[in-house]
This record gives C-alpha cells, structure tokens and sequence, in this order.
C-alpha cells in the first residue's frame, strides 16, 4: 500500500508520525494531506535505510540536489562525495541524474549512502542502455527500466509524461527550444516515431507499477523555458494542462505526485507560475528548478536562481531542485554542490518566512539575540554554514590586534562598533 | 549650480547629455527628471574626472559598493585595489567608509583613482578626528567636515538628518537597536548632549555647503533595521517621514536628493516598504542596502541581500549598495568584493527585467541565441563576468577529450545534450 492509500484509509504510517513531529504539524493535518494529495512523502517501500520527508505547502520548503555523471565525466566515487556534500549541507533530497555506464551501481551506491529519498529520471538509463540512440527505444524496455528501478528502491522518478506531439510544434518557435534533457528524448522518439509519447499512452501500466513499491511520481516538465524569452509561453502552459490531467489520473490510482516546473522566469512571472500550476494541478506540490531569472550571469547561477527560488518558495513552491554555480558550463564539483545547496536552504527559508510559516522566523530571532549579545559561538551554531562563518570571523581576526576581544567585529572596529554604541544609548535610556 | 538648477531652467549640461545617450532615454526626459528631482546625477563640481552617472526609475538600476578602511584593517594600498575591483566588476558608485587615521588621503587616492561618483558619511571622520569620543562632537566640527569634503570633491554624502530624538525609545524597543553606524554616532550625541540631531537643526547651513559644490545628499537611515524581526517598524517609519519632509527641503533648495533604506526586511514586505517611500519622498531615487531576507547566513549574505535587492530593484529602488559574504563578519577582501557586485549587478540587472525597463531584456536574449548556437565566445562576453564563466568552462574542457567540441557542454555530454537534440528535432519539423 502507499502513504496515500494508508492515509485515505485513515490509517497514520509511521513515516506520517515522524514528518508530523520533525514539521511541528498536527498527526491529522498530515493524514489528511497526504490522503488529498497536497502533501507527498516520497519513500519507496524498499528503501529501508531512508528518513521519510514531507513535501507540501503544510511543510517547510524542501532542498534537492541533483547528482550523477555525464558520460565522459566524473563516476561513482565522486558522486559519492557530492552525495555526502550535499546532505551535509542539508539537502532534504537527491536526485542521480547520471547518464553513460554504470548507472546501477552508481544508483546503489546512493541508495546505500543516503539516508535522504532518492530520485531519478529513469529515461536516461534507458537510453543510456541503447548507446544514446534515442529513436530505437522500445516503450517496453522504458517501463522495464522503471520497474528495475523501482524494485532498487528509487524513491521518486521525474516521467516527462505530459510532452505531447501536438505541443512540439510550439516548443520548435522558442529561441532554446527543448531544453529539458528527458523532455527532448522523448520529443525525438515521438517525432522519429510519429507516435505520441508512451509515458502519456501507457501511464496505466506506468502507475501499476509505481503504485506496487509506492514511488511518487514527480511529473516532468519536457518543455520547461531555457531562457527568460521562452518563459510562460503556449508550449509550457500547454504541458502544463496535460499534466494537470496526470495529476489526477495519479490520484485516482492513490500514487503519490508532485509537478515539476521551470527554470528561466523573469522575476515578475513567478508568482503567476506558482499559482497557475497550483490551480491547475489542484495543489499538488510544485517542484521548481531554480528558476534562473536572468540569463546573462553564467558562473553565478546558483545566485540568479536563488532569487527565483525564494519568489517560488513564498508563492507556491514546495521543493526546490538547486541549480549550481557550475549550470551552463559543466557538471559542479563538491564545492558547487556545497554552495548550490546552502544557497538553497537561504532561498526555502526565506521563502518560509516571507510566507509566515510557523516558527520559520525563530532561528532568526535567535541569531539577532545572539548579535545583539556579541555571542559568537551561538551565532555560529545557528548559521546555516557555521563551518564557513566561523572561518571567515577567524580570518580577520587572527589578523589583527582585536583578537582577543569578543564585544565588536571588526566590521566597524571597537569605537565605531554601532552595536556597542546602541547599547550604551539603550543604558542611558534607562536612566532616564 | 547644481544640476538641478540647471533643469530647472530647462538647461540640458552636459552631464545630462551623457546620461541620456548612455540610459537611452530621450533628453527632454532626463532634464524633466532632474528637474523634479525623479531622477539625481551625484557630480561635485571639483571631481572633474568623473563619468556621470544617472539614478533614477527612468535608468537602469545602479550598483554602490562600499569600500573604506577600519580601525584596525587595511589601509590605503588595501582599499584602492578594492577600488579597482569594484569598477572593473561593474560597480556604478563607490563609497569610502574609512574610520581611523589618514582618511582625507585615503579619500584623495580614491577620488585621483575613480572614474565613478564617490560618496562618504561625513560624521565618520568627524569622530575619528575625535578619537572616537562622540559626545564631545561639536556640531560645527562636523559642517567645517563636510565642507571641506564638498571642497575636495565627494559626489554624495550620506547625512543621518533624520533620526530625532523622539525616534530613539521606539528603537531601545528592539532586538537589534541602532545599526546604522552613523545613527548610533548621531543618537549617542544627542542622549549624552540632550540634544536635538544638528544635522537637522542646522539642515539649512547643511544645504548652503551642498548646494556650492552640487553634492547630492543621500539621507541616511540611522533607523534602519538590523534583523527581521524589526523591520518595518515605528522607528524606521517614524524617521522615513522626516526623510519625507528633508527631501522637500532639498528639492526648495534645488539640492539633489536620494533616500537611504533597509537592511533586513523580510521577502514579503520589501515591496510595501519600496512603495512607502516613494510616495512619502515624492519619488526621490531610493538607495537601499540589500536587504537581506533571512539572518541566519553568515558569509553567504551577497546571496541572501541579492535575493532582496532584486525584490527592491522590481518595485521602487533606483540604486543598490552591495552586501558582502564578509557581512557581519569582517571587512570584505578584494574576491570578496568582486563577488559582491557581481551579486548585484545580477540583481539591478534581473529588477530591470522584472520592471520591463525597455531594452533590459536584449542582452539576455543574445544570451540565449548564442547558447541555442553553441557560440561559446560570444556567451563569454555577453556574461557579467566573462573571467569567470570562461574558467569554469575551460576547467571541464581541458580535463576531458571533449576538448574541441564546440556543440555541447559536459553538463550532459554530446549524446545527451538537449540543445542538440532540440536542433534534429528542429530540422525534423521543417521537413513535415
């Protein structure tokens, strides 16, 4: 049975207990969000060694990271470093987005190493079992592919099911056209084929299995925009209705789903995105690939997104997929991925506190506690990178005379310290 | 004359010429702009080799980065290759914010080095000609200090005239108090000397130094939110109103004017505090620090202040001031700074963008066309910071046999490259 069947049959799983105690949020809150479908816990029954997360605007945001080697770079041990980069950093998710050789084993060695959920785009082993010949692909060995899969204990799995022929005549007008990896395999296939997109003609079977290991479906965006010209156009809100469809059609079957969503979006379309796909897609969980929203800064799109994904997180997303320093350029390193998830764990949080979820401010209310008080080790403990903090306090001060002195920075330097000057005021203030 | 006067007389100087051709915006415009003061153009007459610079709704979005010395941490040497970074990464205007000894050399090395308009807190070297010790401040100490700056050739001075003493017990209220440097300097004085601020009661003698050598004020908030947690306050909006009424002084003056503004303001309330201001100060330029969106990211808060900044630059600010990953840690180093305004200059850029500026969007769309064409050079130029886009992509490259393949990254590899794909995909729909 899945989370959503137990859920629907008013039946909490122990999953449910421990997202309702670590969210802070009512046992029956869960149960019933679970069982409608605005909440999903991805966790597939095989996956035994894995922690249960939520997923739902009930929740705090959630941080993915992808992961996984290209052909000609990078391979499993590497990965496996990212992997404990990553949820070091405090990703909540992980997806192996490898392509090439090796595949399985580099899906294992996740498994066995993660204690997040795991996720996957099965369609690249697919075709990376084919040599990368993407019209040759029996739907059959697609599904084979899936089922292997979900047998592994792959807790999640990206299905671009809702890319359909008649839509790619209106992605072929974009200035980037397809730029979704899965998405373009599958228009090829269905062009190459002229046939429409097996994922959408045999999701019945599809869901079969997903259903039998409890794999929640995270609904691919094929024709996501790849730059801020293509965004919010005919192309995406045209999936984006077939995948409103599937969103049902999921639920129907009590599988578990979130919908995927872009990508490149000026600044001032997000929210407009965020709660077209909640309408549309009746409040299935809204997971977001950054979005980027400007195209001109390569080797900071871990920032450009970040400003994307705090609009997404205040206005409708529940999982933000990071996108690193190393987008557009190259597969990241350790470091990236370090960088890529913090930079996301800032854009969910401050997206929780704009939104006003319970006690998403407290751990800033302590921090300002622990500034106003010179506290440093305090301040520290609550950063959300205290390892890079506390080496860059250091820096300066083991620079300088001031080493020793614990009541300023030196921002400012003792004298002109306005916390220390504050203070004073705020003395006098009482004598008066 | 300031050039607001000339405006005001319907002269179109020179250095309204420059701006107009440079922001693409008609003359008659930019002049209209001054005029009201909508728009400013921080020129001292004495700084002869300085490029104007124009700020205002009707131009693109500007960048400040602060530089300047403390105490006990770098010096001039430091600060003017700070200086350098700063330009060549794109900053618009530079500020130095030196305590300590040896500023006016500091000051002149900047000024002799700086192509962008250069703006200074005068109080700061008022107490530090005092050692520090603030209460002896003889308000006359300070004019005689922004007259001689005026006279030397600061382009805009930062001037906490409008914190009161009424405003200081709303301000003891809160978590963080006075973070300003300035308004602590300034609300010290005032408590030891039981005193009304003399910058506002001698505003007018203020205005007569400014008005001689056309400096542009830019009224600082002493007020300014140093947390979540008090953003949006009685004390910051109770000085805004006094900004409200410092602005229209200025503006009967013909004294160019802009208005200085938080800090750290949660996502959700940034667009209410840019729309606050614009219609108390009758839509003078606003100058916003950050603001960052969440305290809880020492050392990543270029990030955190780039997500507000961009917010800001979307609904009402004209000019940004950069935050560093040294933020609340120590004094920025040279990286430090590159990578601050390259934060926001994505920021100013992403706003523009959100804010349809006419002809924001062009570069990202060559962006974009040169990605679809694997035009690797002409994407490298097009970035905000070519350098270390080109590095990156060439880190992957030379570590790989995909060395001279110009028609995929290794993102996906060239079996995988969706950009590719879309192309076959492309040429197959031309022959339907």
């Amino acid at each position: 049975m899945t989370q959503m069947e137990y859920a629907r049959k008013g039946v909490a799983t122990e999953a449910m207990k421990i997202v309702a105690s670590e969210e802070n949020v009512p046992l029956d809150t869960v149960v019933a969000a679970v069982a409608e479908g605005t909440a999903v816990i991805p966790l597939n029954i095989h996956h035994t060694n894995c922690h249960p997360i939520g997923v739902g605007r009930i929740f705090k945001t959630k941080v993915n990271a992808n992961l996984g080697r290209s052909v000609t770079h990078s391979g499993r041990g590497d990965e496996l470093d990212k992997l404990n980069v990553a949820i070091k950093a405090g990703a909540d998710f992980v997806m192996d987005l490898s392509v090439g050789d090796d595949i399985k084993a580099i899906r294992q060695g996740m498994l066995n190493a993660s204690s997040k959920p795991l996720g996957t785009v099965p369609v690249y082993e697919t075709i990376s079992r084919l040599k990368g010949d993407i019209p040759q692909m029996d739907p059959s060995l697609l599904l084979q592919v899936i089922k292997e899969q979900a047998e592994q204990g792959v807790d999640f799995m990206t299905l671009h099911a809702g890319l359909l022929l008649n839509h790619i005549p209106l992605a072929m007008k974009r200035k980037m056209g397809i730029v979704s990896r899965g998405g373009a395999i599958m228009a090829e296939w269905m062009m190459e084929n002229k046939s429409e997109n097996p994922l959408y003609t045999k999701w019945d079977e599809v869901l079969d299995i997903l259903s039998e290991h409890d794999v929640t479906v995270s609904l691919g965006d094929g024709l996501r925009p790849g730059c801020l010209a293509d965004a919010s156009d005919a192309a995406q809100f045209g999936e984006l209705e077939v995948l409103g469809e599937l969103v049902e059609r999921c639920r129907k079957r009590s599988v578990q789903v979130m919908v995927e969503g872009p990508g490149h979006v000026p600044f001032n379309q997000i929210k407009m995105n965020m709660e077209r796909e909640q309408q549309i897609c009746k409040g299935a969980p809204f997971y977001v690939l950054g979005p980027v929203v400007t195209d001109i800064a390569p080797g900071y799109d871990h920032i450009t997104s970040a400003i994307g994904a705090t609009a997404a997180a205040t206005y409708g997303a529940s999982l933000l997929c990071y996108v690193t320093a190393a987008e557009h350029l190259g597969l990241p390193d350790a470091r990236e991925v370090h960088e890529g998830v913090i930079s996301y764990k800032i854009a969910a949080h401050a997206g929780d506190v704009a939104r006003d979820l319970p006690g998403a401010r407290v751990r800033d209310d302590e921090m300002s506690d622990a500034r106003a008080a010179f506290d440093w080790e305090k301040q520290f403990s609550l950063a959300l990178d205290p390892e890079t903090a506390k080496t860059r306090w250091l820096k300066t001060r083991n620079n300088t005379d001031e080493a020793h002195c614990e009541d300023h920075c030196s921002m400012c330097g003792k004298e002109f310290c306005a916390v220390r000057t504050s203070r004073r005021i705020k003395n006098m203030s009482k004598k008066l």
